[in-house]
């Protein structure tokens, strides 16, 4: 199999296909040769690859973990090369937008149904690559109507041999969904960074380190993010904006009772997360 | 000297002040007798009062750690019954409203002096008691211009002792700066868990975790937070409002530079929290 994109994601992958002997070899492709061979010498692949017609030939299953602007390019110049069987899928955080460029331009013979596992970190590269980062977690697949059975299956059981639970939808219905649990929460933990300031950094406690945390991310991987899904990602803010005009109402009207209910609210969901 | 409410803070300090030795003895005051002597069971204070005439005869120290919308009737309970020269000060979230009302009616002899301890946890109770929550951490002081020096480097020394630095602020300044950093943040946190739904939370990671921690807090302390600083939380608020609006004008154009740029500097001004 190979791994296109040996970041914290792929060298994650990678790590873990390799500790559970998922496959016979884990190829790894990428642009830089140097990095490629860094996660190499990390043993997190056993071949490196920068050639796409040549990692394309050789692997049955390719999962494509560059940035979500590169995958459905990405897919789309490897197909071509592929044998005839051959599985893509990725890691991607949107679904819709790639889903549809790679459905209307995929050649015959192969097949590419989207993925997203819920796992991740703001750390960046392969150097933090944990075979473990995927155990208990969720994984989205997205098939779209006219996917094979037999590949769905392929797909839903590599993500199961990483530990995850497969979580079957529609990729409108993933973007959707992962706009208010992750991409607009992005959004947000970001817009609270911005508003630190030399005077007030001093004032900050563990609950704002902890409510920014995500801040720190890769800002290229998630204009990418935000471009892609920017639908569901505005209607989330509309909403959430009028949750925040609703607080601003109680304590405007210093009416302490729907304050109090509103942050009772907030609590009851958040406790049922643990 | 005493701790007045012998909750998650007050029995923190409790337990950093018997741990440095910094009091011959605690006095632990509350409403509730069962309570207090749990605490006094886990050896957090010395003695139980439910008497406010009493506790506050025996100490030349007070601090208030009840919620920030009944320390200023306590304080003015427990100030009559003071020796002249004992000192109050508090643990309040807010400053301005708490030091405004008790200046007005504080009686002669005593000082009060507001404090902030910027510690804590989402967790409730003197069983979360930790004698080293206020290492490391900041406390504001928010003295009048009329405070005497004495009583402020009393104030100040003792949150020193328990291994804080000190931070001098207007009640007024302390609560705009913690609008910013503590106040709105906690009404995003809770505003972001209030749109979870059964159909969303299997979509949950890590990053809508952290984000969304403090909203499992006690909901009757933030209420008040909120009611006590409404100005500057909503204002807080307009501006948090219109940096949504910058992401959502850059999205809907897909100005991916413009997002870059605006996730690149809250990425700088998170990364220099670390």
């Amino acid at each position: 199999m190979s791994v296109v994109g040996v970041g914290l994601i792929g060298g994650s992958i990678a790590a873990a296909v390799k500790q559970r002997s998922l496959a016979r070899r884990v190829i790894g492709f990428g642009r830089s040769a140097e990095r490629l061979a860094g996660a190499k010498a990390n043993g997190l692949i056993d071949e490196c690859r920068t050639e796409s017609a040549r990692a394309a030939a050789e692997s049955d299953l390719i999962i494509f973990c560059t940035p979500v602007d590169r995958i459905a390019a990405g897919v789309l110049e490897f197909a071509p090369h592929c044998r005839t069987g051959t599985i893509l899928t990725d890691a991607g955080s949107v679904k819709d937008s790639i889903c549809r460029q790679i459905e209307a331009n995929l050649p015959g013979g192969v097949t590419f149904i989207g993925s997203h596992p819920l796992a991740g970190s703001e750390k960046q590269g392969f150097e933090h690559a944990d075979a473990d980062l995927f155990v208990d977690r969720v994984c989205v697949v997205t098939p779209l109507p006219q996917t094979g059975a037999h590949e769905l299956q392929r797909v839903v059981d590599f993500w199961q041999q990483l530990g995850m639970t497969v979580v079957r939808k529609s990729p409108d219905e993933h973007d959707r969904l992962l706009a208010a649990t992750s991409h607009f929460p992005h959004m947000v933990a970001a817009a609270l960074a911005l508003h630190l300031t030399d005077e007030n950094r001093s004032f900050v406690a563990s609950g704002f380190r902890d409510t920014t945390r995500i801040a720190g991310s890769d800002p290229a991987l998630w204009d990418a993010i935000f471009a892609a899904n920017a639908q569901h990602v505005t209607a989330e803010l509309d909403r959430f904006v009028t949750t925040l005009e609703r607080f601003r109402t109680a304590i405007t009207a210093d009416d302490r009772a729907s304050l109090q209910n509103l942050l009772r609210s907030a609590k009851t969901n958040r406790d049922r997360l643990d």
